[in-house]
């Protein structure tokens, strides 16, 4: 079974589809709900949205992925971001005064809302669809719910606008986690997903997790400061890097910021929804690592030349 | 004239009165109101919410402050986060179902509230004070705010619990802006801010922006990047390094950051509000940019060595 | 007058006869004598050999020029190394027994030496024009000499050999030096000579050296360490920079230099022998620096924007 | 046997003498010679030298030891550098015409011969022990020798002056050499010589091989650029590096070097004859290595956590 942060209808839903496994789902009313399903083994893995190209990574799951029982990343799924305005049949745009809707959707249509709806006021909702379910009864004390078209038409609503999302490019990214297990076998186009602590707060030491990925020619997709929980300015890091953890050059740039960070959490190498081909640069492939290996192997022990008697 | 993030009450009153400015004040219900009237000139200046540890910069102000017409910041303050639930008198904590608050309050008392509260709806309001204030309303369809004590007084509410904060050590930092300035003198414990915006996204770009400071011995007091609106895996970085603008050394760092990248914004240059001295190592400091200049000088016009006749 | 270094046949005479420079000339015996003369204004410049494509840096011009009373470099010049086995007319190759020539003469023919003459015993001194005016001596204990074709035939011996180079492709770089002048202007093919005293010998220091480079977009055409005299394990550093010290990114790298290390020997920029033109790239171009010149001032003086009514 | 740079009574002899090394010895005439009779296997190591504080690498040794069949140091020696002139009884100070000696000892007492025998002729011969024997011959037509105290006795020269090196703390360095072997054990104070040449010239090489060895915590004792033999402007790197090749920090930043690098010749781990102790910081200890490679294991394959009924 596949938990995913329902009710059902929310795009995370809809990202879960889209991978077409065979398999039941269960709709989470939170992410944490959610995950903690998953550290528990009732659900053999869950999807949870992480980022948005507006506001960024989503808080909750950030914190919630790395912190508490390991998890690790099976699969990504990016799906564009089109929302409506969805009301009771017969509500007029013109009366709408109360919106629900999650705040990430909120923030996504803050212009519109600005222009279109001055006066609204909006309310928090853990969803979009489940803002959408509460719309759905008529005597609720909200109007209109900003929602996707499929939760809208789950919850027989109709669209009093549509569209209204104030970046038409917006993507949210999501993703499907499960409790560890043997990264599946590199595609071409891989990604690895890492948490890192550094180990005080100079600023030489970012320069130092970069120079990490840099000197084994490792490209980086995404990097994110966190503020710590503890401490005004105190950071770590979240990092999306090109390749898997397969690779000789991953392997040996996560070992060295092991040795020099405070902690490294390793959060899965899968492949990109983008499908972006990553290009390995010469030296630093498989081959390259295997290469010097031989090479060290004669230096350590001389002996070995010659071995052969044809030599 | 000096403007804030109203109502009156709000953390980010507290953070304007403790400044013991000598003026008359005027709340905004929004971070963008209260920054539109300073780029209007109807306030000299504006007190807004600029970063909380837990949640990390205030999306909002970070991006109304560096998109528009430039404005600078004069002065920083930090407050603990101290919150309360606030009721009308009468109301019981077991009689809780509907409590309204900011959506940074509610993520900072997101442990307490599943403990003590978990069927409680929560509902987003522009501040904490203007929650107090809805729920000061006896007809009002919420039962309590989570605001800070000052608010909570403010509207007539009682506390039915006090020191709620998951994180007892949660600071909030605020920033007074205005139209741009000539810097004041710097004080020893100076602090720059700025938004950086690299050329494009290759991974080597962050680690030349770093070294543009660490080349100049600047130390980071934070970066954060944050996801460019435009497209997915875009990104620009805030940054607050040590030192002030009219020190050699950030001078150099600063223009040679807007040689290297697409655009930079300066934020200004200002006390640190945790009066953290900085400590500027040799060979960056004014005294040493001076003696460069002179000895540079007489490379170019080696005629003028000797001018002196006791020479 | 111009001094270079003799006697009259030197390559250091042809290297400063194919500069068409319009004055008398004077030979001196060594390279110190040569720099002592330009020093003390006896003549306004001289020629010497600072490089070697077999041997490196000629050691002695290389000290010489970076100590004492400063000394600055007008003009390199590149020579191809053409050397032959000169002896008195009737002397056979055979016979020869005894030659004198430069030590750096004898490093480049060493392996023809192995080979055709290995019993012969070889003797050093100042120059090859000098070795070749020693076996013009009829009563001379030498019996040939390695020098140019120049030197030959200038003291009247024939080839017994030539092109006896052991690599055909062999070089020497000769440098025009006088006393310290305002450089002249940039040519777009130029080069800036240096010689750096790292503050210690911790290893990060080099990189740091380099740093000061790279970060200013400034490629090095050569960069040598050379011991210090004094402790075995410390090093200076000789380097030849891309581009002139009028440009404002060479300035900038200079005194970076200058205020980083221990001391910074400035020993001119010139027209590259080899024309090389330089690719000056975008963000390092004077016109990058003015750039950034005139937003620093904006904002220190942000007073001056809006002054003009036209704006 | 043990072969050595020769005659009897050089300092190469001194340098092999002090190391108690239970053989017996062969003398070479060159520094060619006896690496030839170790890589032909005639004696099982040979002495020579390789480095002295006034001109720097001994270009002979340099460049025989990393071009033919490979050849790897086991121990390096210091001596400080003592010169007398030694004549045959009876010659006085102020007869010496001709001084005969090695290049490198005249380049150390220039300025003690520039101010005693202004006049004299210097010529080169193979070794300062080579010098004495020939002014030992009666009908010689040198008159003195510049040697060690050891050459001068042993040939029954007397010293016309003693001391007489320009620099009292100059020191030569000697390295013991032999056929490639499995390295000793690490002693503390430990040292690996490399000759690394990079891909192409560009600038930023240098910069890649500085950062494969600071990433991993590693010192360099020396690095020097030394010219190609084909092209002006074309360099490869002499390095010795902290450490032993059997720790991991070492392994992992000669296989980068491998990696990336044109070539890397491997010249031996062995003890440092100043007996300077190295510190290795935490993070690349080999303990750090063997707690990366654990935790990489347990990505790779995390079934195997849990193994343990215990668990």
């Amino acid at each position: 079974m596949l938990g995913y942060l329902g009710p059902e209808g929310t795009f995370t839903h809809e990202a879960l589809i889209s991978l077409n496994l065979d398999d039941t789902t269960q709709a989470y009313s939170s992410v944490g709900e959610c995950l903690d399903a998953v550290r528990a083994g009732q659900v053999s893995a869950g999807m949870v949205p992480i980022e948005n190209s507006v506001e960024g990574v989503v808080t909750a799951t950030s914190d919630s992925i790395s912190n508490g029982d390991p998890l690790q990343i099976r699969a990504e799924v990016l799906l564009p971001v089109v929302f409506g305005l969805y009301v009771r049949p017969g509500t007029q745009l013109a009366d709408v005064r109360h919106v629900i809707t999650h705040p990430h959707a909120a923030a996504q249509v803050r212009h519109w809302l600005a222009e279109k709806l001055p006066q609204a006021e909006i309310t928090e909702k853990g969803s979009t669809a489940a803002a959408a379910q509460e719309v759905s009864h008529k005597d609720s004390s909200y109007d209109a719910a900003i929602c996707s078209t499929g939760a809208g038409e789950l919850y027989g609503l109709t669209a009093a606008a549509s569209g209204i999302a104030d970046n038409p490019n917006a993507v949210t990214r999501f993703i499907l986690v499960s409790r560890p297990f043997t990264p599946e076998e590199p595609c071409g186009h891989d990604k690895t997903s890492l948490v890192v602590y550094l180990n005080d707060d100079h600023p030489g030491g970012l320069m130092e997790v970069l120079d990490q990925f840099s000197l084994r020619g490792i490209n980086l997709c995404r990097i994110e400061s966190r503020p710590a929980k503890d401490k005004m300015g105190n950071y770590h890091f979240s990092i999306d890097a090109e390749g898997h953890v397969a690779e000789r050059r991953l392997q040996e740039a996560l070992m060295g910021l092991h040795r020099t960070c405070r902690d490294v959490v390793f959060l899965g190498s899968y492949a990109r929804a983008d499908q972006v081909a990553q290009s390995v640069k010469e030296s630093v492939r498989d081959v390259d690592f295997e290469e010097a290996d031989t090479w060290m192997s004669r230096i350590l022990h001389p002996g070995f030349r010659g071995v052969s008697p044809q030599e």
